[in-house]
C-alpha cells in the first residue's frame, strides 16, 4: 500500500482505446482546481453544477478561483439528496444551461457527493451529444466509489441508476481536507464502500482499516488520504480491466445487489453505505450457505464494520419486499437476481460459467436477508 | 458511382476503435431482420419502439418475423412527429421498458424515420447505462441522413437535438422497398439531403440526381435503392474520418444552420429536408456574397432541387426571427454563427483556419435570409 502526502492514479477510459484520465488525490488539491481543468478540459465557459448544501461551502470558493484565473464560470444549483437524482432535476439542469446560452465547447465541472456525480455527469453526457466533465467529489463514498468508473445517470421509480450513460471525466479532484465538513454519518457510509474495496481484493487494506478505523474516523489527514488513494487504486484497477461492465466489474457490486434493494424499500432514506454493508453481510452469508463463501467472513466483515460504526442489523426490514426490490434490479438477469461473491477476505469468488456473478436459489438469499433483522453473532 | 441490387457500407463506430457496423442496403432486406439481427445483437429480449403510423405497416411483420426465429420481442409504440421528440416521450418509453422488466441483456430495434432512430436510439443510449440498437429506417430522410453515424437525442424548447448522445447501432438495415408506403412530401424532404450530400462531396452524384429526378421520383426500385446507397457511401466515409463531429463532419451541416432556425421559427411544421434545401440555398448565397463560394452555385442548387419537386422559396419567413434563432443553435460557438460552406458544387470550402466552418458577419447571412422569401432567380 503506498502512503504519502498525494497520489495520482491514472484510469482507462475505454476499452481498447488510449483515452484515459487521471486521478488527483492530495490535501489541498480543491486550490489547484483553475490551473488543473483548463489543461485537460479546455472550454469557453465553466458550469459549477452543486447541490445547494455544497453551493455556500465550497460552490463560491471554486468559483472565485476559476474566475481569478480568467476562467468564464457560472453556479448551477440543483436540491440535495437522493431523491432529486431524477429526470426531472436532470431536465431542469439542461435546461438551465441551455438558456445560459452553454454551446458544445463548455466544460461540466461536478462539485458535490454522488447525487452530484452521477446527476451532473449525466447532464455532460448528454448536453449537446456529450461534453467534457471534470468531477471533484466532497464526500468520501464519491470519492473512493462514484467518482471513478464514468458511471453517470438518475435513478426512476422503478429503481437506482436505471438510466444513464458512461462518460467518463477529464479529471478527477479529490482534496481530503473537503471530508471534514461532511457529516459523520455520512464519512461512515463512505467507510462501508473502502471496507468493501478491502473484502473483494485486498486482505491487507481490510485488515489496516479494521486497526486504524480510530485515526480514520478522528479524520487524521494521512489516515484518511491513505484510505482514499488505496481504495480509488484498486477501484480504478477493476475498471481499467473492464471499462463497461462486462465481466469482472461485477464484483465491485458486491453488496450492492441485496444493497440496493433495501435503499428501494426504504424509500431511498437508508445510506448508501449503510445500505451496502447489510448487503455485504447479506450476500456473505449468502455465500457460506451455498458453500462458495469461507465460513467465518460474515463474522470477519462484521468486526470490520463495527469497528468503523456502522451499523450491521436491520430490524424492521421486510424481507418480502426487500426480496422483490432484488428482482427489479437491474443486474437480476431473466428474474434470477446474480451475485457477486467473496471467496474469503481479499478474494472474489468466480462461478462455475467463469462469471463473476453466481445465480442462487431464492430461498438462500431469502434466507440470509432474513438474518439482517436479527441481532450480530457475537464475534 | 456503384450501382446495383444490394449495398453493404461499414462504418467506422468510434475514433482510434475497431468497432465497426454493417449498413445494409437491399430491397426486401426487412425479411432478413429476423435473422442478422441476433447475429450483430444477440439479446434474451427486443423492444421493437415504433410511432403509431409504422406499426400497422411493418411493427406486427417485424414483431411476427423475430416470434418466427424464435426471438423474444414486444412493440412499443409512441405518437408520431417531430414534436413528440421530447424527454417526455423518451422518458416514457423509458418507464415502459422498465416496466415489462427489460434488462441489460435487451437490444432495441428502432423502426421509423428519423425521429424514431432519435428517440429510440437515446433510449438505448441510456438504458441502463446503454443497450444496443438496431436501426431500420422507414424514411428516405432517416436512411441517408440520420441512421447512419450514431447520433441520438431529442428535441428541447431551445431547439433541436440539443440533449443527446453518440451511440452507434449494431446495424442498420435499409430496405427501400419501405418508401413505398411513404408519403410523397416526406419522400421529396428526403431528397434534399441527397442533393445535399452531392453538393458538398460529389458532383457527379449531383449531376446524376438532376438528371434521373423523374425515375427516382417515381420510386423505381434501383434508381432509389442507388440513391440510398451512394447517399450513405458518402456520409459514412465522412462519419469515419470524424466520428465524434470534431472536424470534418461540419460538412454534413451544410444547410443546416440556417435550416434548424426555420424548422424552429415554423415550431417544427416544416419539413426538416425543405428546411435543409432553404438552408443549402440561403448558405450557399451567403456563400457568394462572402466571396467563398463560386458564383452560380445558389442556381445550380435551385436547379437540383426544383427537379426534384423541393420548394426553393419561403414566403412569410420572420428574418429577425430565424436570425435570433440560429444564434442559440449549438454551432454557434460564443454567439458568432458558424456555417460550412461550399466552394463549389461538389466540394466544401475550408476555412482560413483549418476548420470546415465560417464565421460569417451577421448581415451577410441576413441578407441571404431576406432572400429566401424573394421568389427564385430565373435558373
Amino acid at each position: 500500500m503506498k502512503a504519502g502526502a498525494g497520489h495520482n492514479v491514472q484510469v482507462q477510459a475505454h476499452a481498447g482505446s488510449a483515452a484515459s484520465y487521471d486521478v488527483v488525490i492530495r490535501p489541498g488539491a480543491l486550490d489547484e482546481l483553475a490551473t488543473l481543468v483548463p489543461r485537460v478540459a479546455p472550454a469557453a465557459r465553466y458550469a459549477v453544477l452543486t447541490p445547494d448544501r455544497i453551493a455556500p461551502l465550497y460552490g463560491h470558493r471554486v468559483l472565485a478561483a476559476l474566475g481569478d484565473a480568467g476562467l468564464r464560470a457560472e453556479l448551477f444549483q440543483f436540491p440535495d439528496g437522493e431523491h432529486h437524482k431524477t429526470r426531472d432535476s436532470w431536465g431542469a439542469l439542461t435546461d438551465a444551461l441551455l438558456a445560459a446560452g452553454y454551446g458544445r465547447d463548455s466544460c461540466v465541472i461536478a462539485l458535490g457527493g454522488g447525487v452530484a456525480g452521477d446527476l451532473a455527469g449525466f447532464v455532460a453526457a448528454t448536453y449537446m451529444r456529450g461534453i467534457p466533465v471534470v468531477q471533484v467529489p466532497t464526500t468520501l463514498l464519491a470519492m473512493i466509489d462514484a467518482s471513478v468508473g464514468g458511471k453517470t445517470g438518475v435513478d426512476t421509480p422503478a429503481g437506482k441508476n436505471l438510466i444513464g450513460a458512461f462518460h467518463p471525466p477529464r479529471l478527477v479532484l479529490m482534496d481530503p481536507r473537503l471530508l471534514a465538513t461532511l457529516p459523520p454519518e455520512q464519512f461512515r457510509s463512505g467507510l462501508a464502500e473502502a471496507v468493501k474495496h478491502g473484502a473483494i481484493l485486498d486482505e491487507a487494506y481490510f485488515q489496516w482499516i479494521l486497526e486504524d478505523a480510530g485515526a480514520i474516523l478522528a479524520g487524521d489527514e494521512g489516515a484518511v488520504t491513505r484510505l482514499v488513494a488505496r481504495s480509488v487504486e484498486l477501484k480504478a484497477a477493476v475498471v481499467a480491466e473492464d471499462p463497461l461492465e462486462h465481466g469482472l466489474r461485477a464484483i465491485l457490486n458486491f453488496g450492492h445487489t441485496v444493497g440496493h434493494a433495501l435503499e428501494l424499500d426504504s424509500g431511498y432514506s437508508m445510506l448508501h453505505g449503510y445500505a451496502v454493508a447489510l448487503g455485504m453481510l447479506a450476500e456473505a452469508a449468502a455465500g457460506e450457505r451455498a458453500g462458495v463463501t469461507q465460513s467465518g467472513t460474515v463474522a470477519r466483515l462484521q468486526q470490520a464494520l463495527l469497528a468503523c460504526g456502522i451499523p450491521v442489523t436491520a430490524h424492521g426490514v421486510d424481507v418480502a419486499a426487500v426480496a422483490m426490490a432484488m428482482r427489479l434490479d437491474k443486474k437480476a438477469r431473466e428474474g434470477t437476481p446474480r451475485l457477486a461473491l467473496l471467496r474469503h477476505i481479499g478474494r472474489c469468488a468466480p462461478a462455475a460459467d467463469g462469471r463473476w456473478t453466481h445465480g442462487l436459489p431464492e430461498d438462500v438469499i431469502a434466507g440470509s436477508l432474513q438474518g439482517l433483522a436479527q441481532p450480530p453473532r457475537a464475534v
